[in-house]
């Protein structure tokens, strides 16, 4: 069985750097070619194009920044639908809209292929470690086949949400909103707590050792206690992305969301503040 | 050393019960005298008034529903800081302005007693499975004489926010902010999750065993899942009277919280829409 890799970002590589190094092989192509050199040093074969890889493949992962780019890579002449071998999967690791998810597994199908949901939460330090959560939604049997190769790419939990494909992909928007709305929370109840004159790191340390005792709290509360914005884990930009996706689902769906919208505009003003590329727990630097 | 119990509501009860139940004696006064009936039945002793209850006690815990309340019960001739002996303890569990409890410390300094913030976290099930928490702040060598009472009352983590009177009322209120904003963000969410056709109790299982694996989200998505309102277990008026405090401090150490404000408005359009007995997680009942 071949495997392909498709989309080398921040998260792509040590997912892709799992699969390498637990199966021995791996396609890789990225858009900016440079991101492929590190891990074809370490044995993976470089790829020209979609078309390529997509071609010498039975399993394709995809991990592209966003809808556009999945459409870029999977539609057309070129693209991985018509040129991966009949039965072939493709398993798109991107949040995207849940919508896009039903036209692409649509596309696949009608070229005798399948399409697999399996949005990844979790950032690249949880890649590195393996301990990243994969949504999963599809074709029952081709799940089962596929779970042994998203627990090499390094998912400690997989989890399923039937055979409405796009059903992953809403349930990661419901994950990152929040997320997103928990970041914002604590940056406001740190700048309260500071300018109210209370130690900062002692209040961090008892929500997340009593009610708050979740990964998100004290991740995220570390950062945002410790203010380390730079490098960035995931990229304020990357973060309004996966905000204005949830806006949009909203809207087709007509589920109202006031703190979801509070959100889409603090990460506007956010980008507009030249936070772009900072963590998108930076929003906690235009709390005055 | 006598104790006494001032103010039985929904969360004093249970405390109340604790301790006598530990300690098998009780001093107890409630502004609405039946709910003194069933801690009598079990071997508390009544008062008629807080000055009869504070001149026969060595520590006297408050639990009044707010700062007025707090300042009625403390304050003046009948009050406790002039009825308390000397080098008596009040140990105030509501959750207040942190002004307003430096000025009670003064005022139990000028009658030399003293004044303990002690703010409890908790629902009344974690009171009755010994589960709460306190924060606390004041002098040492108190904190260090209450503590095992506190662990009597039902408290299973303890912690200290130092000398500064305030602190643990500061802490309180971020931590009800933060509670606050994950039940909205939580009730978004599902609302977005249920409109998208995916299964709102497989997603709240798997972020609840995830990223999100913390008693908040576990308990509160599980009300919201369920969509248990009622009975309120903490009513969305109470929700109002602390949303309220925490912008009112949040105003006074100009601490900007844009998710504060909006929570602030969420929680006055709940008790116009008739929800203000309701549990607090009822405010998922006004998204469209």
């Amino acid at each position: 069985m071949q495997i392909g890799f498709i989309g080398l970002g921040n998260l792509g590589i040590p997912i892709a750097e799992n699969i390498l190094q637990k199966r021995q092989q791996l396609f890789v192509f990225n858009r900016t070619e440079s991101k492929t050199h590190p891990l074809v040093a370490k044995g993976a074969t470089f790829c020209s194009s979609v078309k390529e890889l997509a071609s010498l493949c039975d399993i394709v992962f995809s991990m592209v920044s966003d809808d556009a780019a999945l459409n870029h890579v999977t539609k057309g002449n070129d693209g991985i639908a018509q040129n991966l071998k009949a039965g072939g999967i493709h398993i798109c690791m991107s949040t995207i809209l849940p919508a896009t998810a039903s036209q692409l597994a649509e596309i696949h199908d009608q070229n005798n292929n399948h399409y697999i949901a399996a949005p990844v939460m979790g950032r690249p330090e949880a890649a590195r470690t393996g301990k990243l959560n994969f949504l999963v939604s599809g074709n029952k049997e081709l799940i089962d086949k596929v779970k042994p190769l998203l627990q090499d790419a390094g998912g400690a939990g997989i989890w399923e949400f039937g055979d409405n494909i796009a059903a992953a992909n809403v349930a990661k928007l419901c994950n990152n909103f929040l997320i997103v709305s928990a970041i914002e929370s604590m940056a406001e109840a740190i700048n309260l707590a500071k300018k109210s004159g209370i130690d900062t790191a002692t209040w961090m340390n008892m929500i997340t050792q009593s009610v708050f005792a979740a990964p998100i709290y004290i991740n995220y509360g570390n950062i945002l206690i410790k203010e380390i914005y730079q490098p960035a884990g995931f990229t304020l930009r990357l973060g309004l992305k996966d905000v204005n996706l949830v806006i949009e689902q909203s809207r087709e769906v007509n589920a109202e969301m006031p703190v979801g919208q509070l959100m889409q505009k603090r990460f506007n003003e956010g980008i507009a503040n030249g936070l772009g590329d900072h963590d998108w727990t930076a929003v906690a630097l235009m709390l005055k």
